[in-house]
């Protein structure tokens, strides 16, 4: 379970870092996204999302995650840290929150909430 | 779902900061909470360890709050904001993720899993 979580945080930053648009495939149509308040569901609306954001780079630290088992069969997974677009010296603060589900064939795992809110102050 | 949760983090919080040993009422034997980095499972060591915290007063503020469905049949609830310990002038930020979970009758619901972490720097 906490392996299964660590390895995906791995990937998902490293995925986000290097080829943003890769991102959809750990999402499914059911999957949800809340970024800042704004709700996304499915593939096509979480990927435009999070494609569209306005920067050219981004790097992700993080600082720490932590990983439960959910009661629907998945994983909680937590994760604080920084991160700095378009190589700002200045780098934000930021929380992220996903559940992570089985996927219907018992392969692997998807997305299926994805919460994200910058810290501020 | 969005009323639920709004509902359930009022009531935490301010059960939390003004009669914290009744928050126990909030878990059940198969509740998860990790507490910076530190985990417990069912009622008697969560109560426990959220009662041993090492202040006398707590005052949290809510500065975002969002919520999702989970695939489990629950709501997950993400909160950031600030909390202040024994009346000191300067605040700490937090982050937090609950799922809450169906109550075994079917009336309302449980914290199922808990995550809380302090933001510092």
């Amino acid at each position: 379970m906490q392996e299964v979580g660590a390895a995906f945080v791995g990937h998902y930053y490293k995925m986000f870092d290097t080829n943003r648009a890769s991102i959809r495939s750990l999402y499914q149509d059911n999957s949800m996204l809340t970024f800042e308040g704004e709700k996304f569901q499915g593939v096509e609306a979480i990927s435009q999302k999070l494609n569209g954001l306005q920067f050219q780079t981004v790097e992700h630290e993080i600082v720490t995650s932590d990983y439960q088992p959910t009661n629907g069969g998945g994983i909680l997974v937590f994760v604080c840290g920084h991160l700095k677009v378009d190589g700002s010296e200045h780098p934000m603060k930021f929380s992220q929150v996903f559940t992570l589900a089985p996927l219907p064939g018992g392969q692997g795992y998807y997305c299926f909430n994805d919460v994200f809110r910058l810290i501020y102050g």
